[in-house]
């Protein structure tokens, strides 16, 4: 048990010896990272290169919030979720949110406001995933998907997200954690 | 746009045809399965098999929490984050948070509250993350770490973990979700 913080990471941390790609998937890549501690031991751990993700939160004048619903292909079922995505190559973060935004729910917002970023999962993701509010919402247009994406969207009112979200299929880590940024961007968390 | 949250899964579901492994990792197994969706259109996707995973809030009588603070081989730095671990074969999630929260602390708890079990991506992995609460809180041993495990444990005050959850390198969206949950429990989110 330590009093305080420290900063010994010294002693925790791992140098990089070699890294070798393993497997290349469309939307990540698998490589394996020969590494050597402190006290010399070597050891060779598995990582997921991704592209860092995007989480939308589209809040309207009405406090409700647009929420896709969509099949996904990990735990295999429909699941409910703010609009989101990989951000692609040359884009920042917010372009990435505002096409994003766009392409799922066909709208648009004046403001796009930063109010997270974290690792999905420090232990074997080598990504970072943002989470932007949108406010001053209006509808210019259809959805424009990707291949192979199909969507349903909705408006929630505040209190439905609030009761529901992490519980049932509206329960993606992600999800939540973008909400928790969203409670405490709103001074009530 | 829809009005309410229709259940029309069957237009979004895939069909599951083929499955073969990637690669096998020692805390994953990546596999390509082949699926059809409901207009006939066959398609291959990679999904990540993981065990479910357990993160453990342990509070103590004053509200402060163990921390524990490691270095990730994905975002290659030392992250603060609450205990957690896989659920390792025949363990409830319950019995899994009780033994994460003793190897990584060397705490018992008296009670430990399963508060949220979501998703860490719909979108390629297949498993689920539980979130228990643990209270009355004995310290009965040393560490008992996994091989390649260094870990610091801290107690950070309530006041602490509130202000910097979610930043810096307190920032892994398991442990900002997990907190969310505890504050959602605790009626003050």
């Amino acid at each position: 048990m330590k009093d305080n913080y420290n900063k010994n990471d010294k002693k925790l941390s791992w140098k990089i010896l070699e890294s070798s790609s393993l497997y290349n998937a469309r939307i990540f890549q698998l490589r394996s990272v020969l590494k050597q501690d402190a006290g010399g031991r070597k050891a060779s751990f598995v990582s997921l290169d991704s592209p860092d993700w995007v989480t939308v939160i589209p809040e309207t004048g009405e406090k409700d919030f647009l929420i896709v619903r969509q099949y996904r292909h990990g735990t295999e079922n429909v699941s409910m979720e703010f609009p989101a995505g990989l951000i692609d190559p040359g884009e920042t973060p917010r372009q990435a949110a505002a096409r994003e935004l766009l392409e799922e729910t066909g709208y648009t917002a004046d403001s796009l406001i930063q109010i997270g970023c974290v690792s999905p999962n420090p232990a074997f993701m080598t990504n970072y995933t943002y989470t932007f509010l949108a406010k001053g919402l209006s509808r210019v247009s259809e959805q424009n998907l990707d291949e192979h994406e199909i969507l349903d969207v909705y408006k929630m009112p505040y209190k439905d997200v609030s009761e529901s979200i992490g519980t049932g299929t509206f329960a993606s880590a992600i999800t939540v954690q973008a909400w928790y940024f969203y409670r405490k961007y709103s001074g009530d968390c």
